[in-house]
């Protein structure tokens, strides 16, 4: 009997999909292979992977769901003899960019041919991390969101609500400070970011047609992080505007993630994204986070995302998610 | 010979329309009772007025033209017995969002069967604030745009480059800074705006609804301007973050008009905007004005934008505009 089960999922796999602003991405992973709580999954040889398109937010809502139904059906015609057991998908903007998550969770499971978990971004990043562990996580790439969770009792979230108000430290947030920099420079109200005018210049041509490039697009919130990684090139080469925005944006994610350790909760944190490649980003997070929880655990990432989906999808199969818990996860069968 | 002409132009009227992120509004006063550079035209018994829609971007461009066309075809079946000499329009955007202004101009001039003169919003204010005299003007509503101009060689634009990155002290500016000292003390990262949070929370429910009511919306900016005025209520009644939000604001408006002035011209200033009405930001803006450029003559606006495209149609009609002045003025027969 034991032996039976242990055939049949070996010819079973796990799905996990990670949609955010700038790019989204599938990993196929056979389920008898997935350890549990095994850290770094997608690092795997036994992993296939996908790239897919990018979210978009219109007047008719968010595309992440078109997107997500998209690059399952990508991933069934590129891996055809693959028998879902579970799909897993984090999402940025589900919770308050899609209308109805629960018919998209089922959506989701009838694409996929299989039962579905979709969680906030917040929930795969904090699974990714922790490698599944009880505590907080910041996730930084376009947006920036915090969550304490032990996918039980305790949802603690902070920040993630979009570019226009929040997400301090971002992707997204950089871009708008670099650009703030450059405009003031043009204008003539301060002199100092010529080098953020000469590349934000580069990227999108005169300051005149900057609003045509950002203002009318729905993926807005991409192009602007897009910026970010040039800004962390030009404060590693020793730039001081491009070093004061990444300096504030690290301590600003720091705020973030302190604000997510919960009493309820063991006092460890992760952190994960791009932006933290950056060393300015790095330091300033390390040492804004140090003087707000001095006592708690800061651990480097076990994964990523795209780790945590996978997670996800296995904690689906394996009965370990009875129930919705919205607005951070939703299931379907 | 000269007689006859006057008895033509008494029934000749000029029609002006001034286009913004919160609405849009026409004036139609006779052309003959119109003296060269009154100051508040449309503050004269004889002038008529009509309210029009909002301009909102898309990823078609702004709806500017067409709310335009839209005010222009109703002021003419309002007062079908007018004919009309001219019509001056301001219009945000005009110069970034619109793709071919010229092409606009030409569209107006025909559905109004009169000449028309397309203008950037910053110059329909400085016509209107300065009485037509060279200068240097802000205005802020939605958004937030000084030009130093005097119509002819000179055109110094500081600003207004929209939400996202720009308008300092604007309405949508004020709107931002609110917002995000609402979800900040939502989040637990800071305790003190708990009244801006109150406020946020009866205009848009619940945060969580807050990321739909705004990114779908091609009228964000106007949506955020709208919190304005509560915001200045707020800090009327001492409340302590709304008071640094628009203290703020009046000393960034400053810095902007400063910038415009410009050398070639009279140090001759003035601003325009609802956003002067809050005793809050009048007295950050004049301090800090007075501390920037304290030889300049700093004048109350001798009338609003609306006025200015009155001005602007008067100008097109004697003949006192020659050409065209991309980015700020287009001319259509």
């Amino acid at each position: 009997m034991e032996h039976e089960l242990q055939v049949i999922s070996e010819h079973r796999y796990l799905l996990g999909i990670d949609l955010g602003g700038t790019g989204s991405r599938a990993a196929l992973t056979p389920f008898a292979h997935t350890l549990p709580d095994a850290s770094a999954l997608t690092e795997a040889s036994t992993v296939r992977r996908l790239d897919g398109g990018r979210i978009s937010v219109t007047a008719g809502g968010s595309t992440v769901i078109d997107v997500a139904e998209a690059l399952i059906g990508d991933a069934r015609r590129a891996w055809p003899d693959a028998r879902i057991a579970a799909v897993g998908v984090g999402a940025a903007g589900v919770a308050s960019l899609v209308d109805d998550p629960d018919a998209a969770a089922t959506r989701l499971a009838r694409a996929a041919d299989a039962p579905a978990a979709l969680a906030a971004d917040a929930v795969t990043a904090n699974l990714g991390a922790l490698a599944g562990a009880p505590g907080a996580v910041v996730a930084v790439g376009t947006g920036a969101i915090a969550l304490g969770t032990d996918l039980d009792r305790v949802w603690r979230r902070v920040g993630g609500w979009g570019h226009l108000y929040d997400d301090r430290g971002s992707g997204a947030w950089i871009g708008i400070r670099a650009l703030q920099a450059a405009i003031e420079t043009h204008d003539g109200i301060r002199q100092d970011a010529v080098a953020l005018l000469a590349l934000a210049t580069e990227r999108f041509g005169p300051v005149g047609a900057w609003p045509a490039h950002l203002y009318p697009r729905a993926d807005r919130a991409g192009v602007l992080a897009g910026l970010a990684a040039d800004v962390a090139r030009l404060a590693d080469s020793g730039d001081a505007v491009a070093t004061a925005i990444l300096d504030e944006a690290g301590a600003r994610i720091a705020a973030t993630l302190a604000a997510a350790l919960d009493p309820g909760l063991p006092r460890v944190a992760s952190f994960t994204g791009g932006v933290f490649a950056s060393p300015v980003v790095d330091a300033a997070f390390r040492r804004e986070f140090a003087r707000l929880a001095p006592d708690a655990d800061l651990r480097a990432a076990a994964g990523t995302p795209l780790d945590g989906a996978l997670h996800l999808a296995r904690r689906l199969a394996t009965g370990a998610l009875p129930r919705d818990r919205p607005p951070y996860l939703w299931l379907a069968d």
